[in-house]
Parts: structure tokens; sequence; C-alpha cells
């Protein structure tokens, strides 16, 4: 099969996905799926595969709900199958660049010596560079490469979610003690099924017409 | 069919893809292949729905050759099929918000009037409330969402990408003309296929352990 005979079921997955606001508090994501969704989430790219990010899956009813109260309020919160909190590594450490760099090292089979080409590029980007100054909003940005894969192929998969900023990030990083650890969260998705009565499922979805926001030069 | 069984092309999908370095300059993403792809980009979620980006595909060969003159060298701009510059509105105007209001009220048939309090809270938030502040990094996040959906959809449909921030975007902003439109480049992706001589698709790929990604709580 050509692979872009795909196309017609990822086209109806992204038109029958939206954020949904009211999730079916029985429904769980089956333990397969959950798990290939986390594998999703452990290869997601990023800028030099450097990963700056921890996610947490957070199932515990007493957190979600503190969660709750931290975030407006939001049934997601409580009612999805799953939560994750997208945290990112703060002022990524030179300890992380290393760390990947044992990592390929052992991944592919070669002497860490070998990747010093590389692992100077980084440094002499992120960590000592012209993007240290913005290193944490870098990281940032690549948390949400892997939120926008996490949510397409959720959708793909049949699985609902709903994205949520609204949340108090410092005391998000309180609650899961991410601040001691270096990390911070940035955004929150949860997942799940939807309510049948969440009555936003049958909104008719709103984007702007396709030549107000795409451009061919 | 459960669209939970397409966990192994998606699976197999992630595992097959890279960033892709050397793309093949004889072959072009088919038409239909690219309207979807295209599709996708529209599609893609963003906070309160705003999408507040504009998206870019350059095929003009003098464009692209000054890309990589601006972007490291990288034959990634001149050989790739396609090419897209990720763009934000920049210091989100109001204007921006009040097209969507219309926007809704188009799609929806519903009286602009009647999303007022969906509007008074994007303004008491991205407008003059507190993310005022740092609404281009807020902007620049949410055209990460698309990148990361479009990179993962892209790799389910056999399609090579590679995202790329090594450009300069003040140089690429120059180019395109926009920053008298109120737009900024934040980040690119080249689609196509890639070179049998690619050495790097050999690779392996390297990821950090789940057990140092992913916790459960």
């Amino acid at each position: 099969m050509n692979p872009t005979e795909r196309i017609p079921q990822i086209d109806e997955a992204l038109e029958w996905r939206y954020a949904t606001k009211s999730f079916d508090a029985e429904r769980q994501i089956d333990p397969a799926t959950w798990d290939f969704l986390e594998r999703s989430l452990v290869l997601t790219p990023s800028s030099y595969g450097l990963q700056p990010w921890k996610f947490f899956i957070v199932g515990d009813p007493a957190i979600r709900a503190k969660f709750r109260e931290n975030g407006w309020g939001q049934s997601q919160f409580t009612d999805a199958s799953h939560v994750i909190v997208f945290a990112i590594v703060t002022d990524l450490p030179q300890s992380h660049v290393d760390k990947y760099a044992e990592r390929i090292a052992e991944v592919r089979g070669v002497p860490v010596e070998s990747l010093s080409p590389l692992m100077k590029m980084i440094e002499s980007d992120v960590i000592k560079g012209p993007r240290r100054a913005i290193v944490n909003e870098w990281a940032a940005r690549q948390a949400y490469i892997a939120l926008g894969q996490f949510m397409g192929l959720a959708a793909v998969l049949g699985i609902d979610t709903c994205p949520i900023e609204g949340f108090d990030p410092a005391a998000f990083d309180e609650i899961l003690g991410l601040k001691a650890r270096g990390l911070a969260s940035v955004v929150c998705c949860a997942a799940g099924y939807r309510s049948p009565s969440d009555k936003y499922a049958d909104y008719a979805k709103v984007r702007f017409a396709p030549e107000d926001v795409i451009e061919h030069i």
C-alpha cells in the first residue's frame, strides 16, 4: 500500500478532532494504545535531537483535583482518561548535553569523542551562544512540537485530546516539585474520549480560509 | 476498523522518519498529497483557535537560493520538494481577534455579538492581559504545534521532512517582506523525499530511554 492512500482516514480524523471540553470519565484509553502514545512522545523530533523535556503522565486523582483547582476548574483535568504535563528542562545545563552525547554513543556504538563537532555546535548555540538568552523559550517550543505531533496522531487513533494552556504553571510546578529538579511545566494535554453530552463536539470547526493563512511563493 | 489498528503503521512511520539532511532534488510530492498536507496545516489546533500564523510555501528557486545563503548553506532549502516558512502574526492586533470573531460567526451562522464572552476572555489574556508581554512567544509556540503535527502526519504519509531552526529569521523576513505585514518567521520545514545517498537515513535513531523522559504519577 502506498502510504498516501491513508490521506482520507487522516483527513477524516483531523475533521473529527476538536478541543474536547467534556470527557467521558468512565472511559479509559486501553493500555496498548496509551503505550504507543507515550512512545510517540519519546520519538518526537527536537532541535539537535536534544529532547529538553520531561512528560508527566498524571493519574493520581488527588493531584488531578489540585490541577483542576489551579486550572480554572476545567473538568478535563479530572475527567480525562490521561493527563500529560509537558515540562521543559530549564536553563539547559551542560550535563544535559553531555548525557545526550553519551546516549548517542551508546545507541550508535561510537566513541563519545567522535561527537565533539556536534557537541561544540550545540554548546556554541544553546549553552553559550546567542540562543542562550532565550533557552527556556527554545525548550518550550520543542515541547510544543511534542504537543502538536501528539494531538495529530491521537486523532488518527480515534483518541480525543484537549490542549490546555489555561493553568497556573507556578502552581503546577509546586504540585509536581519541578523547580528543584530543574524542570518547569509549559503546557498540558488531556486525552481520552469525549462525553456524549459535550455540545462542543457538534460545533462546526472554525479555521480561517486557506487563502488567508497559506501563501504560495 | 478500529482506528487503534493503525498503531503499527504509525509506529513504523515514526521509526522511519528522521531529520532528512539530503533530499532527492528530482522527486516532487504529488499535488494531491501536498494539498492534503496544506490542509492539515490549516486544521492545526491553536490557543483559543486564534491561528496567529501564516504558512509560506516557497517554490521560487531564486528565493530558495537566498534561503540557503541565509540558512547555513543547508541544501534542504534548495533540494526539497517543498519548503514551508512558519510565520507568526506579531504583536497580535485586535483586528486579528475581530477577524476571528467574524469567521466564527460566518462558519457557525451565529451573530458576532453572541461571541463577546469568548472575545472578552481572549482580550483579557493575549491582548491586554498577562500574556501580552510574551504574545510573540505565545504565537511562536502555536506555530510549533503546526510544525509538530505536520511532521508526524507527513511521516505517516511516507513524506520526509526536516525541521530547520538554523536560519537567519531577520534575513528571511526581509526576503519575504514580512515585517511590514506584521509577520515574522519562526521556523522552517523542508518536505519531500530523502536522497538515496543520505547517510543519515541509516543512523540509529537516538532518544533518551523512556524512563528518562516519561514519569508516571
